[in-house]
């Protein structure tokens, strides 16, 4: 009998902030994948580092990552292979994933290659965005206020249309884009309603603050930006 | 020395999908509040009953659920004073909330009421949005998307702007909302682009399906569509 894919939510980055099922899942699994920057330590392990042991086996999926549309799908295609080896001597596997695997989630590339031919099973995630509203002490949207999540890539015109469009805009993975996106965001007036937050649950590395008091601040890519054009905060409870 | 509030995601539904932060505040906790409808159980206290305790003190926060523009703002206004008074005995108090506190909870109605008396920490939990995509096997948003999350009473020229705009589209709590947004995403052809989930995580409660195939189906509150109008879906790794 073939074994089953666990594509495992590690979330945001604390290692008390994954699930008890993706604890237990993790623990039990004899094979742990994760993915991993092609030099240095992969981020979603370290997460569950001190939980690990060393008669569990491990494929490291290590994945270029600042070269411009590279050619990564002979990367996923071995991995999954690899990975296939396992399941087919029914062995399960557990693919560690940042945050959620299916919210801008590598996992997802081996989920298309792998869910047809084995059992799949998704355990979601803290989404980094949540954790982010909640070391700001920021609530994220309520009632009935729009939401929209823009990756920082994204160009000029979709940027100003989405925050024009949404009451509250989270704009991820700034990285070198964090000086246009802010310039943008300044532009549009709403640097005032803006804040800023990065790498929110990692022990020692948090750091949020108002957007106006970033100043020069190096942005890395595990970023965010949330915009509050407007908000319906209101304390009715209503439900219709 | 007063005692901290908690804002505890409990997340969507699964005891199992609760963090290990989550579990070691509510097990710890000698006051647990959490909001209920005015008639009938708690969901959000449903989800770690097995971990209560006779000895924790419980809180109720019955909010009436369907009534158009209740005025419930006595109602938080009661709930903080009685949070209030075990903070200033020193007993910590966690409150449960569903999914992520700051992600459409009522939470926020305290959290503006008692963080600025008191010392006050979120435990971001898994969105219903995220475990959704885990149950129907599809990947919510990949590289450069657009996700934007649209509560289902917002008004139809808003919703259709929405859902033009994102590449992924989540409409959630639909309710009696629900033939309405099935109408609005049909007349955009995009019913064959669209999925239904309910309850995705509650043990013998959870249906999800291709918008198509829900016929007369009832839909309550906990609900949600995933239109997902284009994906950049493609393994190039690039992180650029």
């Amino acid at each position: 009998m073939n074994g089953t894919l666990y594509g495992v939510g590690v979330g945001p980055g604390a290692p008390d902030l994954i699930t008890l099922r993706a604890f237990r899942i993790i623990t039990g699994a004899p094979v742990i994948a994760w993915p991993a920057p092609d030099v240095g330590d992969s981020f979603a392990r370290s997460i569950v580092a001190a939980s690990l042991r060393p008669d569990q086996i491990e494929i490291a999926i290590r994945i270029p990552m600042r070269t411009e549309r590279y050619p990564a799908a002979d990367i996923y295609d071995q991995a999954a292979e690899e990975i296939a080896a396992h399941l087919e001597e029914g062995r399960d596997v557990a693919v560690l994933c940042e945050g959620d695997p299916f919210f801008y989630g590598s996992f997802m590339y081996l989920h298309e290659r792998l869910a047809p031919r084995f059992d799949c099973q998704i355990v979601p995630g803290v989404s980094s965005v949540m954790a982010a509203a909640g070391a700001l002490g920021l609530p994220l949207a309520s009632r009935n206020d729009v939401l929209t999540i823009v990756p920082g890539p994204s160009d000029d015109g979709n940027l100003r249309q989405q925050i024009a469009a949404a009451d509250v805009t989270v704009i991820m993975k700034l990285g070198r884009h964090a000086d246009r996106v802010r310039a943008l965001i300044a532009d549009m007036g709403l640097t005032g309603h803006s804040h800023y937050a990065e790498r929110v649950t990692i022990e020692g590395a948090a750091f949020t603050c108002p957007l106006s008091d970033l100043g020069d601040r190096p942005v890395p890519y595990f970023s965010m930006i949330i915009v509050q054009r407007s908000t319906q905060l209101a304390a009715t409870g209503d439900r219709s």
